[in-house]
């Protein structure tokens, strides 16, 4: 056990799915778009700053993650970010997005309305698939 | 000669700086916070659909520009991201951050402020430190 955890924040924003690589994958509460955050077990803030092999296994998982938004969900456009003004604890956002979703063609942050929380069962049906195609494993800390 | 473009949006909104690695280089014109733009030239629309040696290559060039923003210009931190929702073509942003500055903690984009433009002194004093200690080279299609 690293003893790593989760941003008390991030928990509060999101399911916690599992693990997807070498990171921790969630998947934020608002369904208005499929939005996930992967959280590697890093000690750095910054994506960028990660020695350059850690760097690419995180955006080898977010590339996953697209393929899962794109092929699976069948959205089309993909938004990959790691902003960290409110949480500082490195996350990576990978966001689908399609023209005329909820709030297109802006950033989802701040700008996302609410909706109605998911379907336990559709929650459900992520984990499912992301386990059956894109190895997602049990997160073993599972707290949350 | 590629016949490679940069959308006509992102030359509008940006200053052409050079090329960096398998980049081209853009500062945006917004002077609030240093804004990068870099634009690969692929075919791809999306970063996470890029073959991983490509994705790999311009995130190197990314903590190449983020190393600059952070030791060179002294903001600590660095907002990464490919959206894509406004300008199709793939470009990754690549900003300096501080609680406090500007539109801190919202992200840049429909949030700042506008500013005066950049002096051309500036915008030189960059290029010239990015071309003595981050690879910056001239940019061979050079027509912004």
């Amino acid at each position: 056990m690293s003893g790593f955890r989760i941003h008390p924040r991030l928990l509060e924003d999101a399911h916690r799915l599992g693990r997807l690589g070498g990171c921790h994958l969630l998947l934020h509460r608002n369904a208005a778009v499929p939005w996930f955050i992967l959280v590697p077990e890093a000690e750095e803030e910054s994506l960028l700053a990660l020695p350059a092999p850690v760097r690419d296994a995180v955006m080898t998982d977010a590339a996953e993650i697209a393929r899962f938004v794109t092929d699976g969900l069948g959205w089309p456009r993909i938004n990959v970010a790691a902003i960290g003004n409110v949480v500082p604890q490195l996350h990576v956002h990978v966001i689908g997005r399609r023209p005329g979703d909820a709030c297109w063609p802006a950033p989802v942050w701040g700008n996302l309305p609410r909706t109605p929380p998911y379907p336990s069962a559709q929650v459900a049906a992520i984990v499912q698939a992301l386990a059956e195609g894109h190895g997602l494993a049990p997160d073993n800390t599972g707290t949350a």
